[in-house]
């Protein structure tokens, strides 16, 4: 289920290029994008005259021209030209998305425009923060955007999933979870245990660890992650993070199609800022990580296909998941009115 | 929409070889050629013992024997062997289409035999006319004959799509347009213009030119297209050629599916007949433009498959295709009684 | 039309390792297979939990723990662990296969688990037999079984199909067909016959032979070959073998889809048991006479997708395959309590 007033992320800032057009599939519906006097647009891809996607064409004096046959839109869909005749009042216009450029993304507002209100947007401010560094990159999964929630609101996927990053016992760690208003938090602690490689490498720990892992879902597709370790016993529990290391992850899944899934994701930490090394050991582990979510995600995905209505079980572990999806199917189900920004 | 009682090039001649099954879905059907004594012929490529394609077999005798069995039809499409035992009167044949072979290539019928009449067969014969020079080849286009009989039919593309056969200005070009019979023709001028690079190479123009881009739609699916440019204001639009150089191109579309075709097209010249490197130019540049066509063509198709009914609008420079279209609607609500060659 | 109450291969035993999971689509079901303590054991290849195949998982204490979230299946089916809790009555367990090892292959029982008489596994011993010398493969076919069924129990194709081991005259070869219980034998005899190149090398045959040709299909999805040449005169089809070459060949066939198949064949000698060079020949021989019926069978299974509607007629030849497709329809049509042992 794709959520229809919603903002998500149509692309990275860096990807929309001024005066270049660019087609991408999101929420199932081809758009195109293109940078105008420095501002991001966005216009259904598909030309009113003969349905050619309008990327293909070029940006002639700050409109979009269709390749095909020159027909032109600006960048609110209206046709304002049309070779070989004028432009009646009843050209069919191209639909134009709400976009708004923040943190380094563009986000793009699928349902009905007059409720396209900006405080309704994720917050992603680590991916630019000046406080945090960070990697990130985009990549294309054959698996639904629900699956991908799913799977990162699950926090015991990580101990058999992720070697490099997974703890023992992780499925066993007490939940505590909390719906505020329709975001959903879940906080873990795994105390004095082997710090996983990829932090103890990262923080340099040699003796166990106090780790936490902490997810926060919010509408319609992110999950915001905060997850680190400290020196076993050194009050970190209770706040003290002047012996840990933090990272703060961004999830942010924008439907491809119903069954296919742009995931942006940004890996941040406050720590080592400017040191290279750690920057790329991040993004490698980032990317196995990714790499050994997509086997099971896409293999899980062909599996539902085949079989849709084969009874599965919930388990404990499905605790915040449900929720989630819970206030998903709220969201789906509530009045447009009703549309204002989450509690926090 | 496939006119069913209609001749289609099935092949080049020298794609059909004698003694050699050629394997070809055309008209969403699967049809195998190949020729016997110096005739094509054509069947069903389907066995009617158990369905394995025909095309996988050999001549034998004369005769088409299958691959798996070998059961054995003639050009007729008898079965005239069965391994094993006799032939009884019963034995299913293999339908058998109607072939004539004509400048350079094998048309087939697509509908009823009996009204299989060669002189419905469409005007190629540029293709093989000793005052032309012709290049020809087949390309399979992944988008319906439709896309394409509408893209030869529409003038402006040109200039959007080609750039080296394109002018600026050509989607301002006047058109007239006249039916006649089931032909439409579509006539083109733009004086004292810029010769575009394609002709300007071939013809050694190096200042303005008047140039003119005729279009023919025959049904059921080709397009001829008599194209060239003179130097301005030598009066060729009065019809002196002497300062001008002039092509025909054809344009064959045979559907494979419904939305594939293939595409046999012929770009004939009437001057420096004998140039190797002006044919060279020629089928280069030809490549490309096709090329060019393509992109839009796939990408229009896959667009429409998307969505097929997402509103569309026609506008001035439609009006050729527009009419095509009727006269196709026309002919595929016909009866068949009224099958008689075209007007001209 | 899978036969559902009826023994299938898996696999070959080698293919099926301790401790490692291996998953394959079989019957139109994906299936997990490992080995435990020595013992081939299988399940649905999805987790209850989720519906991740379980193949992605790994044995842990002898059980199959779910490489998503670590929930653990032993090899009867039950769910045995759920991290993070207990586990419930109520845990959804994986459907076990019952699971038979025999000949070198693993055989799975397909249907309900009460009738899963091992005494209706077809008879496979040559592929393991110290009397026979044996190579083998598995290869996967895009066709249906029933079409390889049909292939193999119409001696005729050999003639056309297989230079190496057809001979002129199969196709008017007489043939004895008889129904015993649920199988359906076949015999052919050739006298007097030029030996097929492959036999000649393998026998060298110099002059002419007696050739027979004998098949015989064992439900659900098996066919055995008996087939070999002897000096002419000798009094092969007399039973005298003593100048004769015999192979016998096991035809295995699991459907993997409706329209896809695992083929695993055996081609067995009990001749030059120990000489490799035959051994080699034999294999490449197989290889190629397997890709020669490929070609064909794959690409009358597209014919038949295409198409399925067209009418098709039977032939003589087609007389045991049309006996066997009865066969085949009388057991699918059969009440459970009749499931016994096939009369021979």
């Amino acid at each position: 289920m794709i959520l229809r007033n919603a903002w998500y992320v149509a692309a990275w800032s860096h990807e929309v290029v001024e005066n270049q057009p660019l087609g991408r599939m999101l929420c199932d519906e081809p758009i195109v994008l293109w940078r105008s006097a420095g501002r991001a647009v966005g216009l259904s891809d598909r030309c009113t005259h003969r349905g050619v996607p309008l990327s293909l064409g070029k940006i002639v004096d700050g409109v979009l021209q269709c390749g095909y046959h020159g027909v032109c839109f600006d960048a609110q869909g209206a046709c304002v030209k049309i070779p070989g005749q004028g432009v009646p009042q009843s050209a069919l216009p191209a639909r134009a998305y709400p976009l708004v450029e923040r943190h380094g993304f563009v986000w793009f507002w699928f349902g009905e425009a007059a409720y396209a209100d900006p405080d309704l947007i994720a917050d992603a401010h680590v991916a630019d923060d000046p406080g945090w560094a960070a990697v990130g990159e985009r990549i294309l999964v054959e698996a639904a955007h629900e699956l991908i929630i799913e799977n990162l609101n699950n926090h015991s996927h990580v101990q058999y999933v992720h070697p490099q990053i997974g703890s023992a016992g992780m499925a066993d760690a007490e939940s505590h979870m909390q719906r505020i208003g329709d975001h959903v938090e879940s906080k873990h602690w795994l105390l004095n245990c082997p710090a996983p490689p990829h932090f103890a490498k990262a923080g340099n720990f040699t003796g166990p660890v106090d780790r936490w892992f902490d997810t926060t879902f919010v509408p319609p597709s992110t999950v915001v992650l905060d997850l680190g370790c400290a020196v076993a016993g050194t009050g970190a529990p209770e706040g003290n993070r002047s012996e840990a290391i933090a990272f703060a992850q961004l999830h942010l899944m924008t439907p491809e199609t119903a069954t296919t899934t742009h995931y942006f994701w940004v890996y941040a930490r406050n720590f080592a800022l400017s040191d290279k090394a750690v920057t790329e050991q991040i993004r490698v582990t980032a990317q196995e990580t990714f790499e050994e979510d997509r086997v099971i995600l896409e293999s899980q995905q062909r599996s539902l296909n085949r079989d849709p209505k084969a009874p599965l079980m919930n388990i404990a572990v499905d605790a915040t998941s449900i929720v989630v999806t819970r206030v998903r199917e709220e969201i789906a189900a509530r009045p447009l009115r009703e549309l204002t920004p989450a509690a926090r």
